[in-house]
């Protein structure tokens, strides 16, 4: 995870792209304001061969990245610590994705399909839980797409333990696994003697 | 966690942004190339009032970043996903920070240091039991230090429970939990039966 070409950590295959894009619902959208780099951390969503992002119609931010600008959405997933003999030769193993494009804004009725997608990115099969978004709520919400296009998309990877020292060494080595885990799921005060809804139930029994 | 303005969620004190730093040891440095963004994951650390980035020396990223163009790091963790009764109320608990400002090279025995609290950030108390960097290693290996100025950096974060929806509704509201976790620590075939550092038993511990 450091700074450097490594051409073996490329992963050229969609279904690896698309696995971590699923995996992991959130990530950072960069772009260029008034010739300096600009960055926020947001959810997405994958929906198909696009990316799926969302803000509050009064925000500035998702002006800018609706007015044709090109922008870098950014999603990590570190996997591993991995412990080598020396300082030099430790690492992480990590996946990551970057996708440069110009995001296209979502209007009408696809903006309904648009937000049940991100919906059920954070939470898989919450939306069919949930009363339909009002006219109301979809005004009030700013949608835009990033297509995933060929050749302008770069994953990613390392995985495995540290590679094998030049010198003789005692010391443990090996890989610490890093995981993103979901729970406990916590009520709020009108909640407490209600049921869980089993999208939330499926996603702490996930960890 | 959208692209909108809440001002209520800014966060202006730097023991808040520390703890955070402290806490994530790896963000996105984005910059500007050639007009366009340009993003890259990578692990960091905080010294003192600076971030600490390190790279290979090979490496056209690193080169660029040292060469006096203004960047971007950002650092995020989502601690929880807020279940509301609506898709509209439904949001993400995060806390995030973007440093904007001008990477300055490290050189020399400065480098050294850099390097350890670098492998400390990651797993703290490893610089000590390991053996020092060698000159051929430091040679190559690129470090950088973007300082943490005043009025160059934000941090916002949003915690607790939905809003209080306008409309009547008998659904299960809260919070589900979202950590990172560490463990289990895997050996390699040659560390099976070698004791487990301090510092990574400690990590796999606090999780």
């Amino acid at each position: 995870m450091q700074l450097n070409r490594h051409p073996e950590r490329r992963r050229e295959d969609r279904a690896d792209l698309y696995a971590l894009l699923d995996e992991v619902p959130w990530g950072t959208l960069a772009t260029v304001a008034d010739g300096q780099p600009w960055v926020v951390p947001m959810l997405f969503a994958r929906d198909g061969d696009r990316l799926l992002l969302h803000g509050s119609t009064g925000a500035g931010a998702l002006r800018h990245v609706t007015s044709g600008a090109p922008v870098v959405f950014s999603v990590t997933a570190v996997d591993g610590i991995v412990v080598a003999s020396t300082t030099f030769d430790s690492s992480a193993n990590y996946r990551s994705a970057v996708i440069h494009g110009v995001p296209e804004e979502i209007a009408g009725e696809e903006k309904r399909h648009a937000l049940e997608v991100l919906a059920d990115a954070i939470i898989p099969g919450r939306s069919a839980e949930v009363r339909a978004s009002t006219k109301r709520e979809l005004a009030a919400t700013a949608a835009t797409a990033l297509p995933i296009e060929e050749g302008r998309w770069l994953m990613k990877a390392r995985s495995g333990g540290a590679a094998q020292p030049a010198e003789e060494h005692e010391q443990w080595t090996g890989v610490v696994g890093v995981r993103t885990t979901y729970g406990p799921a916590v009520p709020s005060s009108d909640s407490v003697d209600r049921e869980l809804p089993a999208s939330v139930r499926r996603l702490v029994d996930r960890s």
